[in-house]
């Protein structure tokens, strides 16, 4: 007879499929990024800075959140990228599973790099692993500094803090000092980089970071 | 013996709480604004400003809606405006549960004006109606023009849309122009503003509306 122990700390289905999907990713040597952030706070931009950055050295694909609309994917296809959009329809969210289901398209490809666009919002997406390498979250400036401590958990599960919309600075008032102390404060291991995106300001360190963690994964399949 | 109909149209429990709220303001002749938009987008600069056009000739309240801090409960108080502060703790959203506990402490007042600062979030609190008599909307231009497609449960539901920060346009690619349109073409009773909250540009007919809206529900009590 098979028993099968109920662990006390069980794994939600949701963590269950993120741990399929980050499996799946370390076989594969794909470095996946999650990106989240408010409404307009420059996701999509990021994105195609970061693949303008990338696209001559790895191969790339894009998972694109909206709760409506294509826009954003077809934004990125215009890059000539691979895109999947997942249209959540009312959540609010990006989850594991619509993840996996949506790397069924993907199947065929040898990806270095894989970039989830979750969906414009501070808070839920917070909650929920995708099987990623690193939570990015993007804070525009002009939505202010008071933003770490009020939307806490989004800046301690986040690896990495893009500063976005810096050139916006001389025109408002808003201290990314003070942004800058307190996210530390809530999440001390944060990356932080500065950046215009629109403007192109501040993208090589966040190119030199980007490089080294997908040779990091990459290596490591071939070292196996 | 008494019999209970279960209503196959049943309202839920926070559709419910909603009502009551909803019959509590209009027996009180209370005007009840639900501010709401993305982290950042000015809510609680609106909100000051409209606390000083009303406030020397209207009695008003103000619930502050956060996930954490009383930041935006001290600025607001610092105006001599008496305010409840709800923290949600993790949820995405004020619900009509949180609004009728948060209203037993306004039970001694006489009040014409009463605005909620819900969670800064475009997505989840759309679908919660507290009892408020306006939904609205506030958009921050540096948030993009392709908005109201993206986001359009909000769009629908609000009665009024702001749009602020238009200080800012001459410094960013965003066009008004379709923003009215889109948000127009799903939602054609939309009332719209254009506004800067901080320069205090375009806050006149704002207050116009407000103050027919506010002694339209004033009088409809008296005139009983």
């Amino acid at each position: 007879m098979k028993q099968i122990e109920i662990k006390k700390d069980i794994l939600s289905a949701h963590e269950m499929l993120a741990q399929e999907n980050r499996e799946l990713f370390e076989r594969k040597g794909t470095f996946v990024l999650n990106l989240m952030s408010s409404p307009g706070a420059g996701k999509t931009t990021l994105l195609e800075r970061t693949i303008e950055l990338l696209k001559d050295t790895f191969s790339l694909a894009v998972i694109e959140g909206d709760i409506a609309t294509s826009y954003d994917a077809e934004r990125i296809s215009s890059l000539g990228v691979k895109v999947v959009q997942i249209n959540t329809g009312g959540a609010c969210h990006l989850d594991s599973a619509m993840i996996k289901n949506a790397l069924a398209e993907f199947s065929a490809d040898r990806l270095d790099v894989l970039i989830i666009e979750n969906v414009g919002n501070l808070v839920c997406p917070a909650e929920f692993n995708l099987g990623e390498d690193a939570k990015v979250m993007i804070l525009s400036v002009t939505e202010g500094e008071d933003k770490p401590f009020k939307y806490p958990l989004m800046f301690r599960i986040a690896r990495v803090l893009i500063i976005n919309k810096v050139d916006l600075l001389p025109y408002i008032d808003c201290s990314t000092k003070r942004i800058i102390r307190d996210a530390i404060s809530l999440n001390p291991d944060l990356k932080i980089f500065e950046m215009s995106c629109t403007k192109k300001i501040g993208l090589n360190l966040w190119k030199e970071w980007l490089k080294e963690e997908i040779n990091k994964k990459k290596y490591k399949i071939i070292a196996r």
